[in-house]
């Protein structure tokens, strides 16, 4: 093989990947605040288990007010984190994943709403995750993590809520897997949320969407590195990186669509070459690369394994009777935002959601992104999105 | 870790996967029969390079005409072979992949042509690829073997055709990897092709076909049984079947479409269960399963590396001053196939070829397959692909 093979020419070449993105005490923690919100008895999962203690990592943008009615959560997605809006800096190597989104006079305007995003249950960014100490022996859950649903992870958010003396959300925000979560806040404590947007999300994993998952799971547990999700203490770091950026170039591609990789790459080459070598790279493999690498460098795998599996779980009509009743339960304001080239996140489940939604008797509104770039659109087309967000929550914040 | 971990679960547990799905000296051949086109002096690759030997494994049906002028060559897919129809039995395990299409008063009504498939060059159904002996040590070529581009594979063919007397196909017809040899075919040989069919096919790889390749590739290479390429010898049949069954699993879902999967599966679940296990499978999960498995009982994995950059290399525009100067070149009556679900050979893709193949001259027509699955479509809608071949073929066949 020539010294062109990925696996020589990988991140592993450069800077060591840490086998974990988490945060741990003593790293700087950026903009984050840290909560127990479990701690006195243990957290009851959806599906059997227990967990002993649960800390979550958050962040926090403008000022509650003395009613505690204008705050405003925002759900991040798959790989996001609590750190939705401000700059990079020591302990937060990004600017905030919706830094055109949430800040003073923007359209979750923070002169007006408190704002407030929640690093998942089960993340790596400093919320209770996989990369936790089990409490049985101090060392990393790994694989010993439970599998948690989106309604465990609505659960601890409203814990922190009560932490924070929200009693009622104004809104609550997301896409994608943020969605799921907007969706069951809806469902599971009407009385705590104001209105609720759900931005190119689901009422119920599809096949599709599943399959996907699955594929980006056994990416990452094919890696021998893995080994059986016990490699935080490997020695240089270590760890399943090669999986867990398969698994991104897997997703990086379903997040996109076939007009915005033409339209961006076409068949544009990245290495100088003859052709026909079999790891010479077009422009788009070499994207893919990126994405994949800057992906280990800030995302632990097993977090990665353990939210796929949460999303895939995701069906709000579960032991309710099915996704009608469910939704029908859903009396706030709701917006559902679809994005038109996305085919992860269909239309098709967004019309879903419309129609059931609307059915069951709640506002609704719908709106629609227009965008080459598939599922990315929420985090790509803020000239669309921005003004769908302002209105929709200003118009509940003044009906309030 | 629990005992349903897919690693413990896969094909390793049932019947031993084969190094390769390749035919072998003394195995049964099933209807293939063998023709070495190049041994006089050796084969130099469009990309450099050369192979000493080549051999072709092939398959017929019906009869030769004395003038020659009823060949139909069919080009076969990705993991396809020489098998297009006919049963299964001894070295054939599987029955025709295009059955319903080719036989006595079928579509390639083989009571009038002469049809003709050929396991490609690179394959590993007969004809010479990685699992071939390398002429300097008698191993296989593994990682040695080059890599071929679509003109190098049509230009075995021509080879094959002198060998069986064809001097001009009445028709050349392929779907998807099959379609950019029946495109090579009428711009490289246009005095050798009465008229040619492409099915979701196109006329050169796309960015996101390219990213979905690559993710193939590097689950393959990811897997450390893959060893370089060097696995034919490992004992009890070890290789890397993980990785191939992955780049299946990965190809599978987007060969489908959301529609189609979500009509099948649903959320229906696949094994008995608290559904809170990470290994836990959705019946779509045991559906990619299948696939993967199937697949890596069958299929050299090799053979699926240097195949899948065939197809990203596939551009007949290059070296010929671009597509439309490329397309430019077709005079024979054509006829393009879009599948209407089709998130791999978008229709944009096909839409592509008419505009450029037209705008050059050549009679064209121009028909969708409206179906709910998918790339997979022309492998399965064949009361609407049927039809188009025929009606096609046959206006070839009265109007020579």
């Amino acid at each position: 093989m020539d010294d062109s093979h990925p696996l020589r020419r990988g991140p592993a070449a450069g800077a060591p990947i840490p086998a974990s993105g988490a945060w741990r005490h003593g790293d700087p923690v950026g903009w984050r605040k840290f909560a127990t919100v479990c701690s006195e008895r243990c957290f009851a999962l959806e599906g059997g288990g227990t967990l002993d203690e649960i800390t979550l990592a958050y962040e926090t943008w403008g000022t509650l007010d003395a009613s505690g009615s204008n705050a405003v959560l925002v759900c991040h997605a798959l790989t996001g984190d609590a750190h939705a809006a401000g700059p990079s800096g020591a302990g937060q190597p990004t600017e905030g994943w919706w830094e055109p989104i949430i800040g003073p006079g923007k359209p979750l305007d923070t002169d007006r709403y408190f704002v407030v995003c929640v690093n998942s249950l089960g993340g790596c960014q400093g919320s209770t995750g996989p990369w936790s100490p089990h409490p049985a022996d101090g060392k990393p859950y790994g694989a010993r993590f439970p599998v948690i649903s989106t309604r465990d992870i609505v659960r601890t958010q409203a814990l922190l809520a009560d932490r924070l003396g929200i009693a009622r959300w104004l809104s609550v925000v997301g896409g994608s897997m943020g969605g799921m979560q907007s969706l069951e806040w809806a469902v599971m404590y009407p009385d705590r949320v104001g209105s609720m947007v759900s931005i190119a999300s689901t009422a119920a994993a599809s096949p599709m969407q599943i399959g996907w998952s699955e594929t980006g799971r056994l990416a990452i547990v094919n890696d021998h590195k893995w080994n059986d999700g016990d490699y935080y203490d490997a020695p240089d770091g270590e760890g399943p990186h090669e999986g867990l950026m398969l698994a991104r170039r897997i997703a990086q591609i379903h997040y996109r669509s076939d007009d915005s990789l033409e339209a961006r790459f076409g068949r544009a080459e990245a290495d100088r070459l003859d052709k026909f070598n079999l790891w010479d790279r077009f422009q788009v493999e070499s994207y893919l690369d990126y994405h994949g690498s800057k992906l280990a460098r800030r995302f632990d795998a097993n977090s990665y394994l353990i939210l796929n599996k949460t999303m895939d779980l995701h069906d709000v009509g579960r032991g309710r009777g099915g996704l009608e009743a469910a939704l029908g339960r859903i009396t706030c304001p709701t917006l559902v935002v679809s994005i038109d080239s996305d085919i992860l996140y269909t239309p098709r489940q967004q019309f879903e959601l419309r129609d059931l939604i609307s059915a069951g008797g709640a506002p609704l509104e719908f709106d629609t992104i227009h965008s080459i770039h598939g599922h990315d659109g929420f985090l790509i087309e803020f000239d669309q999105l921005g003004p769908m967000l302002d209105e929709f929550v200003s118009g509940i914040d003044k009906g309030a």
